[in-house]
């Protein structure tokens, strides 16, 4: 079956064109014909208003078989900026990246933690600012800010539903709030889907047709890339495998179903289990008494698991069983999307992801259902601590670069990784 | 952030047109243009050849606002037909549909069994023959065959890791032999798959954007649309929610690993729990033995569900263990994909999808993640016996109608659920 059309609508037609240049690093007027489909006259009106608008420069000129050499163009990286701003109970990251989606500049600041919604918006606005000058950049050049916070998010806005340490940001106006604190324009996320964008842009999956980034912090959950575009779902909260079920009779989870992923295996899981053996709490360093307070879940959590790195016997058994739990997760995530690549991320995979990697990997090669057909490749990241940061400010890059569709053949330059994913197959 | 813009290349503008001709039930040219975005010299060039064709006929006249009244085009339904064939161990359905998809004739014959497939290709190719003729049909305007069976599928054809009963299926150049035998190209597809399309192009789920099909036949799989089009994933088996864990320490499947769904509550499960209880196999008029030999899974399990139906207090408790189980599934499934819509199908939940329904609603109303976001509804097919055949001759009808992507205006006319469905947000 051919793949669906669709009607370009003009302002997109931009957009994508732009993405074309992205992906290609450099290409001819020639070129862009061939890769989008518009025709001469298109491709000619909207580059001149690219190149007039300074998002686009001239680069020299292609060898051509016959003919006059092609003037080439490009993207030119330093016109545009996004911020990118990933915001959780236990830290705030923030990343400035070009029109290109390189990284120019990066920052870690305290978490939300327990104080009120608006004092943190104050300071995340100071912040914004402080990063976007530290960098020496226009902020006129900047076109938004992408921030991420754990699901699931009302189509609107806000966090409802928000795991519990985060409940008092439910139904607070996020965006609007940010935008009027810092005059940018704000896009909301979900932290998992940005961590899977931030790990695509920066080319960790190359080759990869459907992706998951399954993403632990504070929480779990997994961000769905199918060629290279978010997967959302009706309401923006897909791929939420912290709650699925993998014990019916299992204990209760604060979403309030029995047996999650999240309640037997994520870090307040893993944590709960090293406080209550006295060995494992001293050799971790755990600080007595109910872990609330000063401490995070995922700071916590860090300590058990550099305690089980160091071959601590008890901490280890801890975390290996949770591996287990979260491989089996892992699996049904693969079984219901046919995934064909699988990153850990996430705050707390950043530290334990060595420990956590062979057993996912290995459930995999055992049980995934269509292990036959092909395999499903597990890989940490190696950019876990940022990742979700560096996906949200490509959601406003997308604003400006409307990918096209995969499949769409670039011809000569560089290749990207979302450029390279295979077309899916039957649709 | 925009939607993803692509080319239109010039072989599927023919089929983005016809389908959306199909879609308005009655449109003019005008509106073309306006639903597709396509020139008007565009459009002008494929409606000539659409109706030279024989697909695209000129019925009447539209009222207009000022100016003179616009030619109203529509498809010639009976123009073209696709043949749907459902393989399955217990029974083979077959329909034949016109170009809108409506369905002309149908059929069901014994099932593939244990008979050497040579021997059921060569029955198949003269039950297809029966089918066009009885329905008048000139052979030279089916357009193929649709051909759907148990997954996983390999890339290019055959049953690779088929269930037990249709193991040596695997490997069998499946679509090469039917095309020869028939003369008729074939496009191969998963079964759950094919379900799924049968209900939307039924108009069943109208409304939906993100759908999954929960199927039961003698297994349990699942199929997912997404605005009408069939999610995939990397290799074609996507939704292997019968192959998901609901219990690490669980009976081993045939798949090879623990606790599957199937292996706990499908309907082989529910025959051999049933045989495991002289009264509820006596009420259920279960034969003896294993169940191999003549009688099939589906219709043990259908004896099964009919005593449980009756009130039967053995057999309805194994029914809604199997349920609670399936619920559980279905949950899982909504969690990572978001879904907004659930219908149970499939031969087995033809029969019992009245017992199964109550307990997955309740599931999900209870525990999906998303709950406080939008609820999941869950109905139970009106056309479970035939969906998948409907599903698999829509196949093949999609290499002449590719529809547009979701969000595509279609100004006047009848929308039809495909057109209907919202556009997914944030992509």
């Amino acid at each position: 079956m051919g793949a669906p059309a669709r009607a370009i609508p003009h302002a997109s037609s931009r957009a994508a064109v732009l993405d074309v240049i992205r992906a290609a690093g450099t290409i001819s007027r020639v070129g862009l014909i061939q890769a989008t489909g518009f025709t001469g006259a298109t491709i000619s009106t909207v580059v001149r208003k690219l190149i007039e608008d300074g998002l686009v420069v001239e680069t020299g000129r292609a060898e051509s078989t016959g003919g006059k050499p092609r003037v080439l163009l490009q993207l030119k990286a330093s016109s545009r900026y996004a911020v990118g701003v990933h915001l959780d109970h236990s830290g705030i990251a923030y990343v400035l990246t070009d029109l290109s989606g390189a990284v120019v500049a990066r920052m870690t600041r305290a978490g939300a933690g327990t104080d009120d919604p608006p004092a943190v918006v104050e300071r995340m606005a100071a912040e914004v600012s402080t990063l976007i000058e530290g960098a020496g950049i226009d902020r006129a050049r900047v076109l938004g800010i992408g921030l991420v916070s754990p699901g699931p998010l009302t189509p609107a806005s806000g966090m409802r539903l928000a795991p519990p340490v985060m409940r008092h940001w439910a139904d607070f106006p996020l965006d609007e709030r940010v935008q009027r604190a810092t005059g940018l324009p704000v896009v909301l996320g979900n932290d998992a889907t940005a961590a899977a964008l931030g790990e695509y842009w920066s080319g960790a999956v190359s080759g990869s047709s459907t992706f998951a980034a399954v993403y632990v912090c504070t929480g779990i959950g997994s961000g769905i890339l199918i060629n290279g575009i978010p997967y959302n779902g009706s309401s923006g909260n897909a791929g939420e495998i912290g709650h699925i079920c993998l014990d019916a009779d299992g204990p209760e989870c604060w979403c309030g179903a029995r047996g999650c992923t999240e309640v037997l295996a994520g870090p307040a899981a893993v944590v709960a289990r090293a406080r209550e053996d006295a060995g494992v709490a001293r050799a971790a360093g755990l600080a007595g008494g109910n872990g609330r307070g000063h401490s995070s879940v995922a700071a916590d959590f860090a300590a058990v698991a550099r305690a089980a790195r160091r071959g601590e016997p008890g901490a280890r058994a801890i975390v290996d069983r949770s591996a287990r739990y979260l491989a089996v997760a892992t699996r049904t995530l693969a079984n219901v999307l046919d995934l064909d690549r699988v990153v850990l991320t996430g705050q707390s995979l950043a530290v334990a992801g060595s420990m956590y990697q062979p057993v996912v990997q290995e459930e995999l090669d055992r049980a995934f259902f269509s292990r036959a057909t092909h395999p499903v490749a597990v890989q940490v990241s190696t950019s876990a601590a940022t990742a979700p940061a560096i996906g949200a400010a490509t959601m406003v890059l997308q604003s400006e670069l409307v990918p096209l569709q995969p499949g769409t053949r670039i011809p000569g330059g560089l290749a990207r990784p979302e450029q390279a994913a295979a077309r899916p197959s039957g649709t």
